[in-house]
């Protein structure tokens, strides 16, 4: 048997489609487009590369893109600054600070200056809460990515054994949490587990976000499982020098067994800014007191 | 092999003293008592049974017992001004508003209203936000309590497989979050889990918090596990007209079975006041900028 493949990059493309249709709406109503800002501080080169990214899909979707580049020396309080002033621009209707930031900034202070209603990472705790709960909340994009990718491939998720490998407060517990709501028996586990095998094996879902690659192999699986591959790994390739991507599963043998698999790249990874877009329109309604917008 | 009986009520004793010794320093520092203000709106009397038991426990651990009780004419307004009063209210650290309110009056637009910081049953947003993301949280009272056992009787909970069934916002979801901080590998059951008895048999930890009598039975669980029972049930006792408690668990065979067991009445539930009381002397600490009481 061989696995379906789940194509997360055409289903990115095509969620981002129905967005940029959706987009003419608000315009409409609201007399302007919804608007993405982001903040980058420093350097970084993946994080500048992310930021460039995001900043072309928010233009393509039709949407206004606010770049805020800043040196590494800025301080917490001048980024915090910033995000008040972004706060109180109602051009603005998501908020993305790129992480990582320089040392001495801390994460957790910036995040929680961020109007929640405007934390299109759901990073902030008041979303983090907001889903612990089962209220209405910005959920943060890898995650929900993901569901997305589930519920397309599987429909209905009730009664199904889910087992999200990993705990970060950007993906395994917020994932975790999404299969809850969707009535999954949700096991979460992490490196402290036993035997984790044994945990995947009894999985029907097994989301694997480690940063292990392919870790996890083939014959851990159940047979026609629906395997999720969030993790992005760089190894050494064959030819000398170069590098490749792998995910934390081991594609080769887990597609021997699964029913369905993402791969790595192609998978979860185009998903990520494709949600983004969706949580800054969203948000975008919220804010403007007009109902969500269908379909996303 | 007969499991041995975790006695709640010694336990919740012993923290209450516990407490009792630590609210004098608190005392000296502040010129002050800690206050727990407790808001009863209508005339349940379960409730006023609740609310009677936790304002004498708050006086016996030396700490200000303030009771509103209001009228179930009530407004969501009226109650949400109170609530502001009391955020304002520099002698009450802990504000607890005893559910249910009467129909038409949103519970969650009344623990909105509460302080973060003197929401002593952990039930806000920012609460259980803080609480999924890892950080310095107030704690709902009942799972918290379950911890306190769990880790009275078994040490390091690391690796430990746990099931915790039931998945409501005030016991089986804090359950899982604080299992997994102590890095249990986690297991969310509920009424749509297909194979409940197999996801309990896998169980080092059985929470059992869903509201069935004796549900759970003795050949369901692993030989040795631990179960905290939080159920609390009243159902028909031998003698016409007289009912009595049973837990979710059946403990005549569980305790064939079990390592371990709380017993209803006497286990888990004494735990909760204790805990509220703990929680109000830890937020009335940290309000003031005082380093947390220790060994609580
Ligand atoms: N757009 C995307 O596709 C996207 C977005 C985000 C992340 N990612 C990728 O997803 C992966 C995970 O990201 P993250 O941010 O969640 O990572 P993270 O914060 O490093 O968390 C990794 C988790 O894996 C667990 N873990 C580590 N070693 C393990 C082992 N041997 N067995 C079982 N569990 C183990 C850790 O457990 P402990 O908690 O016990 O340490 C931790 O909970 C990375 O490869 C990352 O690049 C992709
Ligand atoms: N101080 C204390 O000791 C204390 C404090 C609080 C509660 N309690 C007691 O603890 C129990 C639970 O309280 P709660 O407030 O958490 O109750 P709740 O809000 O009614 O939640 C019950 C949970 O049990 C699940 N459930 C129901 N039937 C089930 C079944 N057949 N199999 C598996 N799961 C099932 C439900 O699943 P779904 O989500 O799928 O519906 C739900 O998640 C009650 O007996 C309550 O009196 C005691």
């Amino acid at each position: 048997m061989s696995a379906d493949i789940i194509d997360g990059k055409a289903f990115a493309e095509g969620l981002r489609a129905r967005i940029a249709e959706a987009v003419p709406t608000f315009v409409s109503a609201k007399g302007r487009k919804p608007g993405l800002a982001v903040v980058l501080v420093g350097e970084d080169p993946a994080s500048q590369v992310y930021v460039r990214s995001k900043g072309k899909a928010t233009v393509a979707a039709g949407m206004e893109s606010f770049e805020h580049k800043l040196p590494d020396t800025t301080t917490q309080e001048e980024l915090i600054a910033l995000v008040e002033r972004l706060n109180a621009d109602e051009c603005v209707d998501g908020i993305l600070v790129q992480l990582p930031l320089p040392k001495g900034v801390d994460d957790k202070a910036v995040i929680a200056a961020i109007d929640p209603a405007k934390d299109v990472d759901g990073f902030h705790i008041a979303n983090a809460g907001k889903l612990a709960v089962g209220e209405e909340a910005l959920v943060p994009c890898t995650p929900l990515g993901c569901l997305m990718l589930l519920k397309d491939r599987l429909g209905d998720l009730s009664g199904l054994d889910a087992v999200v490998v990993g705990r970060s407060n950007i993906v395994g517990k917020p994932m975790a949490q999404l299969l809850l709501q969707e009535n999954c028996t949700v096991t979460v586990a992490h490196s402290r587990t036993r035997d984790l095998p044994g945990a995947v094996r009894r999985a029907d879902i097994v989301v694997a976000a480690v940063g292990r690659p392919e870790m996890i192999r083939g014959d851990w699986l159940k047979p026609g499982a629906t395997v999720i591959d969030v993790g992005i790994n760089r190894i050494p390739a064959k030819e000398a020098g170069k590098t490749r991507l792998v995910g934390d599963v081991e594609f080769a043998s887990a597609r021997d067994v699964a029913g369905a698999i993402t791969p790595v790249p192609g998978g979860v990874g185009p998903m990520t800014i494709a949600v983004l877009l969706r949580n800054t329109l969203v948000a975008a309604h919220a804010r403007a007191g007009l109902p969500p917008p269908a379909g996303l």
